[in-house]
Order: C-alpha cells, then sequence, then structure tokens
C-alpha cells in the first residue's frame, strides 16, 4: 500500500469532519424570534451577495476557460487541455468551500449567542467550529482537488510529471480567480456597509455600533461575512493549492534539484505533508471544540501550538519514510512554519492593545486625529520589518537545505495546519456578527459583556490570520517565481536561449519598477472603491435617517434590505476594474519587455505587495485596537476628544485592513499564476 | 584650446553670477524695524541651526574620512587615500554652497516683502534671484570640484581615469553625508516647528497662520529656510555631482562600452554638458529676474523651458563636436530631460488647487477628515505611475542608445538646468517666509494679498521641484547601481568570480525584498521624529500660551528664541539614529549577504524608495493644496467643517511631504554611493 493513500483519506476524512461540525452546530438553538431573524437578515443578505458574485464569476471563468480550451488546439501555444478542465474545477471547488464555509458562519452567529448565555466556552465551542467547518472544507476539497486531478493525467493519461503539475496551475489558477473577486468584492462589501454606517451612525448621529435603528447595520454584518469569512477562505484555498502544486512542479522538473537528490516521490511528499496536517488540524480543533477553562485565547493559541507540534512530528516521519530517510525538505518545512508562528505574533505584538504600539496611537490622539493618523502610519510601516526579515531568513534556510524545493515546501510547511488556522480567523466574524446580535435584540448586560469578549479576542486572532495569510502568500509566490523561472527556461532552451534574470539587464529592472508600483495602484483602485461605495451607503442611510424619523420614533424601522443591495451592487460594480488589472498587467508586460521583465514584474510586486499588505493590515488593526483601548476607559474613554480622534483613525484603517491589505495577497499570487498558465503564450510571442 | 576650458570656466562664471546676485538683493530695503526685526530673527536662528548641525558634521566627516584613510593603508581594501581627500572636499563644497545660500535667504524674506509693496513682479525679481544664488552655488561649486578632483588625480597624478573616478566617488560621499543630515535634520526641524505651530495656534487656538503671538512662529519660518533651502540644495547638490561621476565612472572602464563606442572624450562630455547648462541657467534666470508682466507662474514656467530648450542646443552641439558626430548620447539625454519634465509637470496635476485630484480631497470632507485621509492616501499612491513610467521609459530609451552610459547621462541631461531649477524650488520657502514677515509686520492688506499670490506660485513650483528632485535622484541612483555591477566585477574577475545578480538566486531576492523594507522604516524613524519633535513643541507652545497670558494680553511678547532651541535640539537629536541606518545598512547586508545581496538591496531600495518618495510628497502636496481650495471660499471656506477636516489632512501631509519624502531621495543615492565606496572591503570580507 503506497503511503499516498494518506492523502484521499485525508481529504475525505476532513469533510466528513467538516460534515459532523456543520450538523453539530445546526442542532443548537439559535435562540429567539428576534434573533432567528436578525440572524435570517444576514444569511439572506450574505447569500444574496455570493449569488450575485458568482453570475460574474460564471462568466468569467467561462471566458477564460474558453481561451485556455481554444489556445490549447494551437500546437505552438504549449497549452494543454486539460488546463481548461482544471481551471474549470478550482473554480468550482473554491467557491463551493466559500459557499459552505459562509452559509456555517452566518448560521453560526445567533446560535453563538445564544450558547453564551450558557457560557461563554459554550459560544466559544460553537463560533469555533463553524469557522473550523471553512477549514476543514478547504483543505479536504484542496486536496483532493490536487490529488485527483495528478491522478487522472500522470497515472490515467499518462502524461508526463512536468505537463501534468502545469495543467494543475489551471487548478490553481481558477482557485485564484475566486479569490480575487471574493477579496476584492468581498472586501468592498464589507468597508462601505461598515464606514457607511459608522459615518452616519456614531459620527454624525452619536448612536452605537449596532444600533438597529441603522439601516445599514444588517449590511455590516453581512459584510463581515462575505468578506472575512469568504474572501479569507478563498484567500486560503489558493494559498494552500498552490503552494502544494509549486512543490509538486519543482520535483517534477526533469534533471532539476528535487528529482535528482530525492527521487520521483518528491512530488507526492507535500501532498502527504498536506494529508498529515489534516489530522493535526481535525486534533487542534478538538482541543478547541472540548476545551474547558476560562482562557478563551489562551486556548486558542494552544489548539495552534498543538497541531503545529504534531504535524511537525508527522511530517518528520513522513519525509523520513517517504524520501528513504532524507530529511533537509523536512527542515526547509521547519523554516516555515517558524516564519509562519513568528509573523503571527509580530502582527499580534503590533496590533494589539495591550501592547505598546496600539497604545501609542492612542496616546497620540492628546493632540488630535493629525497625530493618530501619523503614529498609526509610523507603527504599520515599522511592522514590516519582522516580517520581511522572517521570510527572507526562511527562504534562505529553505534553499539552503532543499533548493528552491525547499522554498515551495516551506510554504506547504507554513499552510499545513490550515484546517485549524482558517477556524481561528474565521471564527472572528463569527463572534463579531453574535456580538451585533445580542446587542440588536437586547439580550441583557451579562450576555453582551461575554460576546464582547468573545469578539476582542477575535479580533486578536483575525489580526494574527491576516498576518499568517500574508506571510503565506509571500513565500508562496516566491514558490511560484521559481517555478517560472525553471518553466520558462525549459521553454526557451529548446531555442537555444535562456532566462537571463540579471538585475544588470534594464528590461528586468524595469519590471521590477512597474511590479513594485502595481501593488500601489492596486490599493488606490480598492481603496478608492471602498470610498465611492461607502459615500453611496452614506448618502442612504442619511436619506432613510430622514424619511422614516429614525432616531426620534421608534415604531418605525429601517429598510434593511436596501442597504444591504447598495453594498451589494456597488461591491460587484467597483471589484471589476482592480481584478482585471491584476490579471492583465503581467501578460501585457510580459508581452511588452518579454519574459525577463516579467520575471522582474512578479519579484517587484511581490516585495512592495508583501510590504503594503503587512502595513496597511497591521497599520488597520492598530487604529482599531487604539479606539478599543480608549473605549475601555483610557485616556477619558468613550465620548471624549481622545475616543472621537482615535474614531477618525480606525475610519482610516477600516479599508487598509480589510480591503487594500488582504486583496494584495491575492494579486501577488495570481500575477505569479498567470504569468505561469500565460508563459507559454508571451515566450511564442516575444520569440 | 580643449573644450573642456568650457567646464571651469563655467564654474567660476556660476559662482560670479552668485555673487553678483548676492549683492543685487543684498542692497534691496529690507522694509522698516519690525520687518528687520523679524528677518533678523529668522536669520540667526537659521543659522544657529545650521552651525550646530556642522557641530556634528564635523565629527562624522572626521571620523569617515580618518576611516576612508587607515583603510587606504591597506593595500587588500583597494582603497586609495583620494578618497578620503576627495571626501572631505565633497562635504565642505556641500556645506558652504548650502550655507551661502540659506544666508541669501534668510536675508531675501524681508526684502521680498518689500519689493512687493511696489510690485510683485519686483518681489519675484528678488525671491527669485536669492534662489539662483544657491542654484549658481551648488552647480558652478560642483563642476568646479568634480573637475578639479580630475584634474588633480588623473592629469596631475597620473592615476588610470577609473581609479580616478573611483576616488570621485568620495566626493559624492562626502556630498551625500551632508545631504543626508541636512534633507533629515532640516525635515525634521521645519515639520516638528510647523505641525507644532499650528497644532496648538490654528487648531486649539483657532488663531491664524503667522500670528506673532505663537510662539513657534519663528521657529516656523526658521524651518522653512533649513529644511526646504538648505535641505534642497543639498540633495540636488548631490544628484548632481552623483550623475556627472556616476557618466565619468562608466566611460572609464576598460574595454567597457563608452570607451570603446565613443573613446576618451566620453569621459568629459557629462562635465561639459553640465558646464554648457550653467550658461543655459543663467538664461533663464535673466528671463525671470527681467521679466515684467503679471503672470509669475508663466514667467517661472518659460524660464524652465527656455533653459531646457537652450541646453539641449548646446548639449547636442557639445556631443556632436566632442563625440565626432556620434549622437547616441545625446538622445539619451534627451529621454532624461523629457522624463524629469514629465514628472514635473504629473506632480503638477496630482498636487495643485485647481486639478481635480486635491478637489477631490477637499470634496471628500463632506464626509469627515477620514476621508480626507483616504481620499489623499489613494491620490498619492495613484500619482505613482507617470513617474515609474517615465523613468523607466528613459532608461529603456537611454540604454537603447547608449548603454549603462546613456542611462547616467540621461541623469546629467535631467540635472543639467539645475542653476534655474533649483531657484525656481528655493524661490518658494523665501516667498513663503516673506508672506509671514508681511502678516506679522502688519504690512496690510494689498501687500499680504500679493505676498500670498507670490507664496502660492512658490507652492506649485516647489512642488514641481520636488517631482524634478525624486525623478533625478531615481534615474542618478539607477546609474549608481549599473557603476556598482561593473565595479563589482572589475573587483570579482582577477579572482576567477563574476557578479550574479541573477533573481533565481535567492540572496540576490532577499536583498530586493530587505531593500524594499528599508525605506519604509526609514519613512516611518523620520515620521516618527517629527512626531516627538512636534509634541515637545507643542507643550512648549500651551505653556508659553499660559505663562505669559499671549492670548489675550497683548503687551506680553512670546520667547521665541526658546522655541527655536527646541526645534534645533530636537531635529540635531532626532537625525543621528535614522542617518546612521541610512549608512550602515547597506555595508552590514553587503557583508551578510555578500556583493549579490547588496545589489539586490540596491534595486529593492530605488523602486520602494522612488514610489514612497512620490506617494508621499504628492499625497502631501495634494491634501496641502485641499485645504488651500477649502480656504479660498470653496465647500464653505474658512472655518466650515471642510476646513476643519482638509487642516487634518494638511498635518498629515506636513511630515510626508517636507520629512520623509524627501528624506528618501537621499537614502537611495547615498546607500549606492556607500556600497560603491565600500564595495572593495565588502568583497574582500565575503570572499
Amino acid at each position: 500500500m503506497d503511503i499516498s493513500i494518506i492523502v484521499p483519506i485525508g481529504g475525505i476524512v476532513a469533510l466528513l469532519f467538516a460534515t459532523y461540525l456543520f450538523f453539530t452546530v445546526k442542532k443548537q438553538s439559535s435562540g429567539n424570534e428576534k434573533m432567528k431573524e436578525l440572524s435570517g437578515a444576514i444569511r439572506e443578505g450574505a447569500m444574496a451577495f455570493l449569488k450575485s458574485e458568482y453570475k460574474v464569476l460564471v462568466i468569467f471563468v467561462a471566458v477564460v476557460a474558453s481561451l485556455l480550451g481554444m489556445a490549447s488546439f494551437f500546437e505552438d501555444s504549449n497549452i494543454h487541455w486539460g488546463s481548461s478542465v482544471a481551471f474549470i474545477i478550482g473554480a468550482i471547488f473554491s467557491a463551493v468551500a466559500g459557499n459552505i464555509g459562509m452559509l456555517m458562519a452566518t448560521m453560526a452567529n445567533a446560535r453563538t449567542a445564544e450558547g453564551t448565555k450558557k457560557s461563554i466556552g459554550k459560544g466559544l465551542s460553537i463560533a469555533f467550529s463553524s469557522g473550523a467547518v471553512m477549514g476543514m472544507c478547504v483543505v479536504g476539497l484542496g486536496v483532493l482537488g490536487v490529488f485527483s486531478l495528478y491522478i487522472l493525467f500522470h497515472n490515467l493519461l499518462s502524461l508526463t510529471p512536468a505537463l501534468t503539475t502545469n495543467i494543475l496551475f489551471g487548478f490553481g489558477f481558477g482557485a485564484s480567480s475566486i479569490a480575487l473577486f471574493a477579496r476584492v468584492g468581498g472586501g468592498i462589501y464589507t468597508k462601505s456597509a461598515d464606514v457607511g454606517a459608522d459615518l452616519v451612525g456614531k459620527v454624525e448621529a452619536g448612536i452605537p455600533e449596532d444600533d438597529p435603528r441603522n439601516p445599514a447595520v444588517i449590511a455590516d454584518q453581512v459584510g463581515d461575512n462575505v468578506g472575512d469569512v469568504a474572501g479569507m477562505g478563498a484567500d486560503l484555498f489558493e494559498s494552500y493549492v498552490d503552494s502544494i502544486i509549486a512543490t509538486m512542479a519543482l520535483a517534477a522538473v526533469a534533471g532539476g534539484f528535487a528529482v535528482t537528490t530525492y527521487g520521483d516521490k518528491a512530488i507526492i511528499l507535500p501532498l502527504v505533508i498536506a494529508g498529515m496536517g489534516i489530522f493535526a488540524s481535525i486534533i487542534g480543533t478538538l482541543v478547541v471544540t472540548m476545551g474547558k477553562g476560562k482562557n478563551i485565547y489562551g486556548i486558542l493559541r494552544n489548539s495552534l501550538f498543538i497541531s503545529t507540534a504534531i504535524t511537525a512530528v508527522f511530517a518528520g516521519a513522513a519525509t523520513w519514510y517517504i524520501l528513504d530517510g532524507e530529511m533537509s525538505p523536512f527542515f526547509a518545512m521547519i523554516a516555515g512554519l517558524v516564519a509562519g508562528i513568528v509573523i503571527g505574533l509580530s502582527t499580534e505584538y503590533y496590533t494589539s492593545e495591550k501592547r505598546k504600539p496600539a497604545q501609542s496611537i492612542a496616546d497620540a490622539s492628546k493632540t488630535g486625529p493629525a497625530t493618530v493618523i501619523i503614529q498609526g502610519m509610523t507603527t504599520g510601516m515599522l511592522s514590516t520589518v519582522i516580517p520581511i526579515i522572517a521570510v527572507v531568513i526562511a527562504m534562505l534556510v529553505a534553499h539552503h537545505f532543499a533548493d528552491f524545493y525547499g522554498v515551495a515546501i516551506s510554504a506547504v510547511g507554513m499552510l499545513s495546519i490550515l484546517g485549524v488556522s482558517l477556524a481561528t480567523d474565521c471564527y472572528g466574524p463569527v463572534a463579531d456578527n453574535a456580538q451585533g446580535i445580542s446587542e440588536m435584540a437586547g439580550m441583557g448586560t451579562e450576555v453582551r459583556e461575554r460576546t464582547e469578549q468573545l469578539d476582542a479576542i477575535g479580533n486578536t486572532t483575525a489580526a494574527m490570520g491576516k498576518g499568517f495569510a500574508i506571510g503565506s502568500a509571500a513565500i508562496t509566490s516566491l514558490a511560484l517565481i521559481f517555478v517560472y523561472m525553471i518553466a520558462a527556461n525549459e521553454l526557451l532552451i529548446p531555442a537555444g536561449k535562456t532566462l537571463e534574470l540579471s538585475l544588470g539587464n534594464p528590461k528586468v529592472i524595469s519590471g521590477v519598477f512597474i511590479g513594485a508600483m502595481l501593488p500601489f495602484v492596486f490599493t488606490a483602485l480598492t481603496m478608492g472603491a471602498v470610498g465611492r461605495a461607502a459615500y453611496a451607503m452614506v448618502e442612504e442611510v442619511r436619506y432613510q435617517f430622514k424619511k422614516f424619523d429614525l432616531l426620534n420614533n421608534d415604531k418605525n424601522k429601517p429598510d434593511y434590505a436596501r442597504c444591504v443591495k447598495i453594498s451589494t451592487s456597488r461591491a460587484l460594480k467597483e471589484m471589476i476594474f482592480p481584478s482585471l488589472l491584476a490579471i492583465v498587467s503581467p501578460v501585457i508586460i510580459g508581452l511588452i519587455l518579454g519574459p525577463e521583465g516579467l520575471g522582474g514584474l512578479l519579484v517587484g510586486s511581490i516585495a512592495t505587495g508583501f510590504l503594503l499588505a503587512v502595513y496597511l493590515a497591521n497599520a488597520g488593526g492598530a487604529w482599531d485596537n487604539a479606539k478599543k483601548y480608549v473605549e475601555s476607559g483610557n485616556l477619558g474613554g468613550k465620548g471624549s476628544d481622545a475616543h472621537k480622534a482615535t474614531i477618525i483613525g480606525d475610519t482610516v484603517g477600516d479599508p487598509c485592513k480589510d480591503t487594500s491589505g488582504p486583496s494584495l495577497n491575492i494579486l501577488i499570487k495570481l500575477m505569479s499564476i498567470v504569468s505561469l498558465v500565460f508563459l507559454p503564450l508571451i515566450i511564442a510571442f516575444s520569440g
């Protein structure tokens, strides 16, 4: 029996475990009528958004799949028809995982609030289980998708490993496309609703957050789900499969380092490690859902550490067994795991309200909002140091042990516990929603305090999750670049050429410059989109306040659905241009500056994309928590001038941390994948 | 007679012309006693700051010169004793140019205000002449310094051209060091005073800008001089000499492209073009000082265009004559000139209050300060596109015509009209000071309106000047990188190695990542420094308001000198750490990651340094002018909520555009120069 059987078993077990968790959560009480009504409205809005989004995506997927399919008819194109098939499957799998995860999250919010009535541990268990449904769907569908396509094309259709992994990039491209629209569209949705609700509600009318009189309050809750659940899930689904595929591709290079050093089995190793990671993640999940005790943050962190330790042991054993005692790729993998943890902890330090950086921002409120902004920018920029150094060291160590293959497998290592770490991320928005529902349904002070506590920890874990998502995106993209270089050479060498990616070549430097610029432009576009969409929401909320006299007349109800509709239509409209930019730029630059310029572009875009993503996420998180720090009674507390100043900081940070920053993860991965998929065409043209 | 005689003649003529302008300005009336007193206080404060700054610099220069001198005793170090001498001279020349320029500027402020009484043209003529003194000193001392060192070491001491240009980098390093401290220290000074004065004066007490009751008002005026005059002058002195030296060095490479294609004379060509540019600049200056007419902005722009056209003709003729009809380097140079103009115009578009970007920021004030900040960030990020594309195209075109030599000479082209373009930059702060003095001395509405007009145009030209400074820094740094690559190979080849700067080398990518991070860190440090220094100023102003009861009791006078002292001591203290980071990082990374990693670092730091510099400068400029747009009566005008929101934007923008952004110009050039100077050591160690 081949050890690779662990892969489909892991995948199936993950899906079964997800099913089990789904029904465990579902059978919990979702509270009284009011809570059911609210939860239902949120679910409806979220599903309506996904449905509209998928309508756009179906068209996009159909067009790209047809183009790939047509290109495969031309022998010169070097594109196999399988890419088109893999692309469609990748898109579908990502969409399914996102859909189930979000359905679960929107079912869990009221149930978490109701569970919290009993105990905070009960609430945690429900919220976390719902997050784990997303986590398990992502890893299950991820490994099953990659594994079955590999079996299909390599074992059944007898294609070479190299060609098979080439086809697999189609799967990654499909996942990327869904991730792009989910992150960008979801990000615009969530922040236009949030900023719109806050600007009129909190700032102008002076009513609290989540006040049911605010017409945008449901749209805001929906946004947490479509942005932070569906968007995050699709983002990490992409990283997860990309890192596995990149490692497989590097192992499949005929005459390459991995195959000559470790033999053919190096191809299957990343899948086996991913499969092992699923079991470790299940154990980690059980630690939380069965955990007793009041220290929620401690439980969550322990679960991550336990899963990490188990994965490390499992992966070490698997490497030893598969590669006949050769352990170098395992050391490379450990480098990735450590880097992931370091980045997560650094993110926590820079954003937590218990630490100096966020407190220094709060402190700057003494001299007004301008210094709050400046201090936040400073904090965000400084926070790039540790993640960059961690990634650089991980890359150098991984490369030292196992060449490019090592870099790729270090990304696999980082992502191997995704099943549980994604649960930790997705728990955040569920807790946030539960808090909103407990507020709106008037569940009393005790419950509200407990959900607030759950929510606060959710913010910290969400920040760590963001750091982790960014770090894994960076290492995955680096792995993809190395695949790009090798793939380009394989296409060029038959024509008697090689890819010269020297910085002494002005085309390469031009590529680096333009690539470095793209994340700035992309950030500007997504941020501008939030601004425009939020403005539409502001107008609507102002209009409804006036029309229904909501602030003075308790009997009138706001029209939540109109706000949900505005967010949906605006987000869909605004996501198109930035998304197309991300897909089209590498192709155009590749055609103009050739494969050399495109290689430079990828490196430049990863460097600044990573930096800006960390900067935006951490500045945004720190602004948010600086406000929370003031709200918890420091510097004059709620309603003080300091509070007003930090609210301005938080509003600036919102699109930074929840739209533009996370979208950059997708940008850097997607551009690498697009470059890989279209490389044969680019070389044919620039030839 | 050799044509190179034009170089010393040009240099001497520039200094004579500067002397003439100096005395022309000096003999103007500096108005009544009050004006003299104010101008004297500003001059005193500015000179006191320079004096203190130079005390720090003397130590720094002595230490570095000694280190270089000692290193030259070790044969292995490959460092010639001349580097140490050149370093000292470079530092002295830069300091002298800055000193004279600032002395002139601080003498011209009251004279400009007084001149404006007669006519706005008279005011313009005085302010511009004073700026031209700085411009002429910079270009005069620049060409004389480089030329005489070249004659000394090459013609008199018979060193090879390659070794001589190597020594010349010491001159560049000396200029860089002064520029670093002038930009960083001056930048921190000016903005801590400005932000400090505004936060308490405008925001808290509600008194107008430049109100004499504000104790920080003189420090604020001093800041304009030490930051925008001395800092800008030192910055461009560095770019100017670096671009010339880089071009000479590329021409001096034995067996290199330039010498084999154009012969030995290619070495002297950049100096001759610079010499020609001096005469063109003098003509451009006369266009302004003798110009009649009311359209001041038109006059300034015409003078730049005329100088550009004349330089192009002169340079074309010189190239044709020196290179015997070979015109390719001339085309490369034109690419640089065009890129400079394009970047300047793009900056004007993105920052002018008459254009959409700044107005859209003002418009965002309808929904409060947060959206003003977001819109400004968006604008700044989008504004990176044109400058990046312009630099990339200029580099590719220049490289196409004349290889790396072409890239270097395109920077020379951009900077050849520095004599007049620097006058346009330095005119801004003088006009700003004149406006302040007219306000404080109560010179009446008519004069104030005129000086306001001068000041407004000064803001636009200053913004253009900043764009130009950034663009020239980027191209100059690129030229230095190419020199670095060639120099490294020359050192490595004898040992049987070559410099492999391939992006397939993880060390190179690591370098790119770390290099890309440094501008973020540097920005955070300089911004944080402004924050801390401004806070000290805020405390002082609040203290004085209270102690002397300044707002209610007209008889009491504030203690301006204390504020000047605070700015001085804080700026000097805060400038040390960022400056050392800039100097030490390339050496440390070079020692750890070798010359490959260092090459990557330089490319990464130029890419993000350039991007961030453009982003910060344009966002800051646009915020400033959005406020001005509201102040001129739009969206409710002065005192409205919109105005308050845009004041917050302006305060955030202040350190962006006047401290962090401009300091990045120095960072990218300095790191290249440091790498070049210490390259032999790095190669010896990483051997």
